[in-house]
Formats: C-alpha cells, sequence, structure tokens
C-alpha cells in the first residue's frame, strides 16, 4: 500500500473517530449551546424555587460564555456568581469545600487568591476533564449550591 | 369623605394606573425577560449574518443582566462589548458618537473614563428614559452596530 | 456484529487515531514541553543577537506557562511582554497589526481594552486554532519582533 | 604617587575584588542563570514525585524572573505560588511561618497585605542577603514546601 492512501485513510478515520466522539457525547470545550442547556436547568429550578439569582456559565480559561440575573436579586450577586466560578475552575473542585474548611475552623484558606468560600460554585466536567464552571448567586449559600447542581443534572 | 376612604381610593388608584402602564409598555427597569428578548432579536441576526459576537445587556446602573458569547468569538470581546454598553449608559448615547469624533480628529476624547470609541454599543431607552444599554463585539464595529440595534427592532 | 463489539472498536480506533493526531503533531493544548522549545527557541536568537528581553508563553485561556526575563532587562518588560502575548490572544491576530493602525493614524484604537498597540506579540497556532500565544519586550518592537517570530520557527 | 595612579590602582583592585567575590560565590543579584537553577532543581523533584506544579523565582524587588507551569496544575496556582514568593520576600521569612501562626490561632495576620499563609514560599539568600525568593503551588502546602527547599539545595 502506498504512503499517500495511507495517509488518506488515517485522516478519514480521523474524522469519522472525532465524529464519533461527538456523537458519543465527548466535548473538548463548553459551546454557547452547551451552557445555555446548563443554565436554562439551573434557572427552571430557581424559578420552581421562586429563589431569585444569578447564573453565570465561564469557559476552561475563566472567560464568561453565559450569564443572566432574574429580577429583583441583589447586585452583589454578579460578582459573587462570578467568583464561586471561577473558584471551582481555578481550584478544581466545589467552592463548598472551602466553605466547609472555614466552618472546621482553616481560617488561613482567606489568604488564597481569587477563593470565594461558599456553597454554589461547580466545575463542569466531561470525560474526565474540567471544561468550565457555574456559578450561582442569590439566596442562601445551601439554596445556590442546589440551584447550581440542579444545571448540572442531566449534562 | 373620611380620610381613611380617600386614601385606600389613591392607592387603588395607583394600582390601576401603574396596571395601565405596565400594559401601555411603560417600563422603568429593564426585566430579564426584556433583556433577553432584546438579545434574542441579536442574536438572532447575527446568526442569520453567520458572524460570531458577544452581545451582553446592563441596567440603568451598570451591572450586568445577560450576556452570552457564540463560539468562536475572539477573547477580547467579553470585555468590549462590556465597555460599549457602559459608554452607551454612561455617556447618554451611541457609541458610534465617539468613534466618528475620534475619525473627524478629536483624539482628546480618549481621556475620557469608560469610554471606548467603537461602534456597537446603545442605550436602551423607554418614554424617553434611558433603562439600560446594549454592546456588542465580534465583527467590525459597523457590524458590531448592525446587530445591537437589530436587538432594539421591536423593543 | 454485536453491538458491544462495534463500540470496543469504535473506542479503539479513537485511541489509535487520537495517538496518530499527536505523532502527526496535532495538539489541543500547549504543553510546557512546548511552551519550553519556543521560548528557548526564541531566547537563544536573543543571545545572539546580544539583545536582553523578556519571553513570555500563555495558554488558550490567557494564563502564564512559561516566563524568562534575562538579566539587566527593563523591569517594565515584564507587564509589556504579558499584555503582549494577550493582546495576540484575545484579539487573534499579531500585536503588530495595532501598531500599524495607530501609525496609520486610527487613534480611536487605544481605547480598546487590553490591547497594547506594539510589535512583539504573536498568536501560537496548530491546525488553525490558537492554542495559546508569545510575547516577547526588551529592545525596539521591530527587535522584539524578530525574537517572538524566532519561537515559532520551527513549531 | 600622583592622584591620577592611585584612581587607577584603586579602580583595579576594585575589578578584581569583584572578581574575586563571584569565585567565592558572592551574589548581589539573581540572574536568569541562577533562577533556571533553582526552578530546574525544583521542578526535577517534582517530576520525580509526580506532583504538578507552579514554581516561580522571584528578584530583590518582588519581580518574576522565571515561571514555569507543569501540565495539569489547577490554574489557580500560578497566582498562590508568586504570592508565596512575595510572602517569603516581602516579609524576609519562609510563607510557613504564617501558616504556623493561623494555627496557632492567630487569625489576626489575615489582615497583613500581601501575605498567603500556606508553606511553599522561601526567601533565596546568599552571604546573609535576601536576593529573591521561590513559591511553588499546586499540592498540598507541605508537598509544594518539600518542591520548594529541593530548589534551594545546592545553590
Amino acid at each position: 500500500m502506498k504512503l499517500s492512501y495511507f495517509i488518506i485513510m488515517v485522516s478519514v478515520l480521523n474524522i469519522v473517530s472525532l465524529d464519533l466522539y461527538a456523537h458519543m457525547g465527548y466535548k473538548n470545550f463548553l459551546s454557547l449551546e452547551d451552557a445555555k442547556q446548563i443554565a436554562n436547568a439551573a434557572h427552571a429550578r430557581a424559578q420552581q424555587e421562586n429563589w431569585n439569582v444569578v447564573i453565570v456559565i465561564i469557559d476552561a480559561g475563566g472567560h464568561l460564555i453565559y450569564f443572566l440575573k432574574m429580577d429583583k436579586t441583589m447586585l452583589a450577586s454578579n460578582e459573587i456568581a462570578i467568583q464561586k466560578a471561577k473558584t471551582a475552575l481555578f481550584y478544581k473542585r466545589p467552592s463548598k469545600v472551602f466553605q466547609d474548611r472555614i466552618t472546621d475552623g482553616e481560617s488561613g484558606i482567606l489568604s488564597l487568591p481569587g477563593m470565594l468560600a461558599f456553597e454554589g460554585g461547580l466545575p463542569i466536567e466531561c470525560n474526565g476533564h474540567i471544561i468550565g464552571a457555574i456559578g450561582v448567586s442569590g439566596v442562601t449559600s445551601q439554596q445556590d449550591g442546589i440551584i447550581a447542581a440542579a444545571g448540572l443534572v442531566g449534562f
């Protein structure tokens, strides 16, 4: 078999397999469509509970993809929701982990840069890779966490 | 007529008139529903033109209500779209006004705080009051301006 | 053929093809090894020219992967090199483009957020995707540009 | 003896003595070569332990000389490693000192500017003078401290 045939075959296999990957749900980045799906699921739950919140979706580099603020949510929630999402992304764990460490008396973590020690920020993972994060703020941190988790159900 | 009856009457009239106001399209603030309607109209036009952009809606205080970033839009557009919306809101005029003044040689305006001299930011008005702004970035500033204007059609 | 055999075959093909991808030079992120190779090539050229510079490599989200400051380089170059790399990444083009637009009299671009209008910042691309950027500062912007370009030769 | 001869003699002695100083290992500033030696020793130990970390070397003024981020290290480590190095330099002591004081209940130190209360930042000293600092972040603070110390062995 000639080399050129081999290269063509490999290329075709690559395209086919990447396409299959997509069909199998593999994602290496978070699209606007993904972000909307997650945020809308979270928003629907917030409406159902009658809780006013800000919902934020960021990409793997920490940049905004999608943001919505429900009416009457306090202004502080804009920045809090962003910082919760960044905490989950930059530290590769739910922001609740830091809230629990504070509760356990580990006040030294308050010196960590860009860390917000409240529930409501979750990494968004796909096939073991973190491809973004969701952040929610507006009600109690436990309720914010419920809304954030609702966003990731079915994703 | 007793004072208490009078107070009740005035209260009822107030409620009725506010309701009429709402039915007549009067808004004294931009709701999430409004923001989504404007952003979705802009987004639909961007998709039709096959232009990738960031679309931002801010409230009367300059705070984010709604934000979406189409896939493949350059990262710089996140901040640019926000700054265009803020320019339109804080200076009560389309951001294009400043682009034109630069073109006319008035470079001194570059010292104006929080001013971005490119088309794509528009105030959102209702009954003569500015209640927010839209900012768009991602393609040429003229194209960004077309998308921003499309958002306000029918609002 | 049973479905399970099919799934196994697809999985094997995926692994094989991704491995081939890697062998064919496809990268979807910039590794430390990549960053060092690029920075070392730039550094070697700077030493050859006897130019003292800062060399910065950032990832697709704008975060530092690798940074080196040659002795005697002015302190300002630390931040300039980072901003040149970010300009190239966030605006998806060489930072020289903005220097040229300023030279052509388009002073309005000075209001663009996070934009540094000097040569020396280049996007790092692989298979048509921007996966990071290099920034160089220390000598003239033209010389900085020569060092940055030398980094990308052979990558 | 004429004054001019005297001046020449002193100059020659200065040059000779500075040269002797250098041969005796005296350094009054941290060169890129020094920074790379320290960082590479730390990096080698991190690879040996299979720990992913960011390693930072700053000069006597707190400015970056050298920075490397191993693949898969969490993004937060970029800023944490820099802050650990700055804590060690600005406060002239290992950053672990502050972690220990927090553990001892002295939470008031959280108000100290630019202080990060976690192990992993060490001053770099030469002949009793602090000429820079190393900061490491990515694993536990104790492990970060082991990597930082490994960098200084043999320097």
